[in-house]
């Protein structure tokens, strides 16, 4: 059994919007955060990775909502490494109050790229032993993301500070574009409950991207109506990431 | 005399760019912080100053750059309200890294302004006086900004999250747009030395922005050549913001 790595965090102002709710980008930059302190405690960081040739990224998300982190709380992020297969790695990342309420559960999908070709290149047992998570053969199936069917669009450029050390667009600067298009009016009336986004293509520094979105109404198991917008993050014809995020209005 | 006000803080991945040097969103935000953080210790935080109706703006940085922060440095970030005029508080930052050294010097300017009509308002006593900083007549000159010549323009659409609670754009999100237009090559081959910022109108949600820039080539104290890059925030014909920052080729 895989052992729980936790960190503090406290949430400060740079990393709310608004109304002094913590951002999406600013949440999972603070959740892989803290995998980045478990690996480092592993000695299983950047470096070791990198020494092979290697660089995690990170190819799914699915987040459930009890109410998104603010400002000035002090939270606890735990994470684990559930289990792996031969080219992914399953963790999740609970983000939790100072009373111990779970805010946000996160299950992440990670895998390893080869930095030279970079192609998908399968988990050597010396990255992932130290985490003691279980080894299955079976590949784990998300729930299917829904695609945007008449959709608006809005047209973002690549920034510099957009590019990790990867060298293409960090994760979590996707959440901008899906977030942005959905305006100030919608994200003021309206609170998540959860998110599906999976990324399929690596998007580099310099190019437009295009955020495309429409919503259509849901009704959950207990008969509460809810909104999901579905988005697709597209480069030219090439779509590089999907999302679905399930909201209900405040 | 007043007194300093230090907070530890760690460099962590996502306030960093692709080198793994500390953004100058991010350092700017994290010494705000260091602000906040003594003005809650003093009873003088955000609610206090809300319920006169009064917000802080900051009008002015000014930084003396030995070297940026980077990934991973435990760094002490100390600051100290050193006077105030009738309009005018003057704050200095220290950053330094964890043997002490002093990376970073910001001065920065902040001001008054009342919630309602949006307009500067007078330091009231009962705001300033637990900072214990000098009561003076005289208004601080800063080093003249000079003006783009012949520049070539980036346009930028002001996002949901670039607002903060004030509803407008967070002075640390200019540094992005002055940033960005500079490039990734010559962001990675050249070091700020120095910076100099006025922001003159608040920029709201909803328009774009122009970053306009220029460079010029000029000689220190020292005889060493550097570059001085001249930046102009517009929206529309006014100008919002401008800024002189100065680079030395690595």
């Amino acid at each position: 059994m895989a052992v729980k790595f936790s960190t503090q965090h406290e949430v400060v102002y740079y990393e709310c919007d608004f109304n002094g709710r913590m951002t999406f980008p600013a949440m999972i930059a603070a959740a892989i955060k803290t995998s980045e302190d478990q690996s480092e405690a592993l000695n299983r960081g950047t470096d070791f990775v990198n020494k092979l040739g290697l660089t995690w990224i990170l190819t799914n998300y699915q987040l459930q909502i009890t109410r998104m982190p603010r400002v000035g709380e002090k939270l606890t992020i735990s994470t684990m490494a559930m289990e792996y297969n031969k080219y992914f790695c399953y963790r999740h990342f609970w983000i939790a109050d100072a009373q111990g309420n779970q805010l946000v559960l996160i299950e992440s999908v990670f895998a390893l790229m080869n930095i030279e070709n970079r192609k998908m290149a399968s988990v050597p047992e010396a990255v992932i032993a130290p985490y003691e998570s279980e080894k299955v053969t079976r590949i784990r199936r998300y729930p299917k993301i829904e695609k945007v069917v008449a959709g608006q669009s809005q047209f973002y450029q690549v920034r510099v500070y957009d590019i990790d050390s990867n060298h293409h667009v960090n994760n979590a600067v996707y959440f901008n574009w899906l977030l942005d298009v959905l305006g100030m009016d919608f994200l003021t009336s309206h609170e998540p409950v959860s998110a599906l986004i999976r990324y399929d293509k690596e998007i580099e520094y310099g190019v437009q991207v295009e955020s495309r979105y429409d919503q259509v109404p849901i009704t959950n198991e207990n008969g509460e109506a809810l909104i999901t917008t579905r988005h697709e993050i597209r480069v030219g014809a090439a779509v590089c990431c999907e999302a679905n995020i399930t909201w209900r209005k405040k």
